[in-house]
């Protein structure tokens, strides 16, 4: 499969969706990035890789830093997470209060707001030094050293972060959030300021696509079961709104985030990072999921 | 593979479980089949079989003949079938007003039971003879001709179909149905009452665990893409509200019903079905899914 | 106080707003009637009375009939009522199934559809001859005998009546209705159809506005105090989702119904019936509640 | 009518009901106030008085202050105000987020704590001196220049006021919010730290029961026409979820508070003001609610 030929490909069938959506813009650090960026990376777990335009690009990776949070927090509690947090798809749009409010504390999946707060709580009661120790981990299975936080995007997300300020109030009066709000907040929004690159995503998600490598990174180990399961959360509950319409199109297990960054893995086949900053009304980059789709028409090839 | 001596040693493993739940008694017809029973069998697309227990008692399919009636629809319709029925996880309980009705009136995925009604009037519309079109098309697709509708089953679920007729009056006030509100309660009813055996499900379901092969039954055609497609809905929707549980715990495409059945099918490997009445909280059954989360750890083989 | 003079100002006052809103269409027999009719009759405990334009002509009460039929269950039943449907603001559309089902079957108070539905079906349970002991009751209280249902209307609203008929059968679902579904909606909207002038609306009501003369009527009695409970329930319950905008302006205990009706009284003072049939976006008549808006300003009297 | 032996009678009546509910606990201030406390005071608009037990016991009121806060509201922004928040009864429990969220930021009235959250919000952008502005019209309403905050309790409750944090958050994010978050929780939670005793309390509130008297205190001035309509909305939403219910039993236009105290008002007759710390699982006082129930029953009196 020459998958560098298959990614010029797509690259061009896209085009006609270049200037479609618009990138998020409710914070200055992300409304001044260049809107018309586009990258896309992909390895193999044979060790074949493939990258074209802006594949070195870093941007800001947002929500899909849940995944990394998940994979520690399971690492560290468990199944015992499953009781602060649930694992079933939340059928309403991604910034729902109302959803959480009906399940008592409780945020219905990981990757919603309301869970990724819950696991940044998390984290925060477990780890020696949270900020250090999450962005070790990033940077261990990324096997990338100069992966960094972007402090100002994280800054100013809090300064605009009315919503999910809400959210942690909600939780906390329900009793699910141990720590200080402010300290969960911070550490939330410096979560999702990481910034890196399709070609660094990609590589960092092999992890996830070859359940059958050691998962043991800066001490944080998973067995194989564990990154399985961690797929099938990204499956059914990593597109906000639209995992079912992803789930549909691509077929495979993914994570997008606000950014305009998606990655996705088909399991023992490979890992892909797509990046454009363009989003749709669900809040996922337009052309990656075109991209994504067309990856797995091209090369026949989704998991189902 | 050892499929057989795999499907005995789960059988073995979850006697524990054998008592657990109970079953559907909402209809005096299912009330009175004997909880006890368990049937499992397994095909895989290279012709492999292996059955244990009861595997050839027949039981109700209800909602698992939503597949059936998503792959005629999807043939007849097209991609216009999700102008009527959305494809996105319910996130909650599948008998749910509450969430129809902030649709206004188009269903979130036609595996709930709004969905599976808007299919039903679909299929009233575009069929010449729906019953006996929608036999012949179960007919071919299992290759058995002794398959049937269980009248008695479907009268008495109308006499007790409140909530049904509470969403069907629901979506004809809202204009997304175009017939007859009894016609097409009686016709859902019937679909539901369909009775095969663990073997006859899971031989019919071979026919989406191999989107290789030519998927043209009684006249009902789709692409090998669009097979994959009613597996990847299958995978975010196929059971209720507890899709994420089973996709965490099992890890393959699958649909459900109170009649106590599953089936599930692993792509290009093989389609399972497993049988028994009692059920869980969420209207699944609980060996059912103690039986497949097991095959899926013992082969080390869930999509993920 | 001139009433007749105050009825004429108003009259000429609220001329601007003659054309704004539009009639009830959801059934032919509603939607030919004539939009551009007003009428409105007043009458005092003292016996004065005050009447203009089409105050005599007839039209369908719709809900406004709620009234009445909460008077025979209160009388039937007493408190017991309250196990059966509540008496609390809705906070909705007067048509929400949400709230309904959140409530499990319990209707928050006996004026939404789904709490008048229930009252059907105490009265079908509770009366020897439904249809005839409800209609002599309105003639009672009426002290009129020409008083009668509109079949035709009645079996128009059945026809179309896909909402109400999804409420009764979530309520049936939930255990709440004890009669046959076709039933209890046949009486329902017979009850709806009644036609009645303002002149014959306002008379009947003063039974509501005295609650010192005894309330007897056809055998149906009521306590002082229940009659001025009826009239808190007007109060807080009585135009769906704008009760409190009623309050507001208005200051007066009322019903209105679709057609196009308001009756409104004054407790010890008058009760006042007004009809226009153009309906502003919440159900309730425009040139109704502007009228009945300046009669408590130009009368400086409303309970508040 | 002898307003000392109609209050000392009730007082004896309920005195089997002075042992249930429990008084409000989640702040320790509130938490040690000792439950079994009754204060009953009653003035007509002709100079009449009567007061029982602890009627010169102060406590806190809560949410009695939204009465006063939307008094100075209204008088500054006049019928703009009504484009900040509703006046429509809520229908749900008085610290839902749901009904807040579906109505994108506008609450429902201005005695949910939403609504009174805005109102601090106007009150922040309107006024010099917010603290001693608002401190001053509530010394003037009550003739009393020893009313004072209580700022123990308001720093208690923003410590523990985590819900009312998630519903400032959520209106900021909905732009319904000028002012910074915590300057608007601590003005709320001030206003409500305010301790009067019943006997202070009915007195101010006499400002409300008689609209023909001229309402001008420390410059706040309200139309006639302007008191009866805050009147109109005590009536309507005074009372939380169990506002249909006070309506029902007592017929008068009220304000409860969950320090345990209850304002009521006849129009043109007189106000009342009951105390006792034990609430029923709405938040309303046991006894207190029992007492007005009871008082119109006695004095055969009612609005209705």
């Amino acid at each position: 499969m020459d998958y560098q030929q298959i990614l010029e490909n797509i690259y061009q069938t896209i085009q006609p969706y270049s200037k479609q959506g618009k990138q998020a813009d409710y914070i200055p650090e992300l409304a001044k990035v260049y809107p018309d960026q586009f990258g896309m990376s992909l390895h193999t777990i044979y060790g074949e890789t493939a990258s074209i335009e802006q594949a070195d690009t870093r941007f800001s990776i947002q929500s899909i830093s849940k995944v990394f949070t998940l994979a520690m927090c399971l690492s560290i509690k468990g199944d015992d997470l499953w009781s602060r947090v649930g694992k079933e798809p939340s059928g309403t749009a991604f910034n729902s209060l109302v959803q959480l409010e009906v399940e008592k504390g409780v945020p219905r999946n990981p990757f919603i707001n309301a869970g990724a707060l819950v696991m940044a709580d998390i984290l925060l009661s477990n780890l020696k030094n949270p900020e250090a120790d999450y962005l070790n981990f990033v940077r261990a299975v990324s096997a990338n050293e100069t992966i960094d936080y972007n402090v100002n995007v994280a800054n100013s997300e809090r300064e605009n972060g009315f919503l999910n300020a809400a959210i942690v109030n909600l939780l906390k009066y329900h009793g699910t959030i141990e720590n200080n709000i402010e300290d969960v907040l911070h550490f939330y929004f410096l979560m999702c300021s990481i910034e890196m690159s399709c070609r660094e995503l990609s590589l960092a998600f092999l992890a996830f696509a070859n359940h059958r490598r050691k998962f043991d990174y800066a001490g944080i180990t998973l067995t194989s079961s564990q990154v399985k399961r961690i797929n099938a959360i990204m499956q059914t509950c990593g597109f906000y709104d639209e995992a079912g319409e992803f789930a549909y199109l691509v077929g495979l297990p993914g994570k997008s985030g606000v950014g305009g960054g998606i990655v996705a893995i088909h399991p023992l086949q490979y890992s892909v990072a797509v990046w454009s900053p363009r989003l749709n009304s669900k809040g996922n980059s337009v052309m990656g999921i075109k991209a994504l789709e067309l990856l797995t028409t091209e090369t026949k090839a989704s998991i189902f």
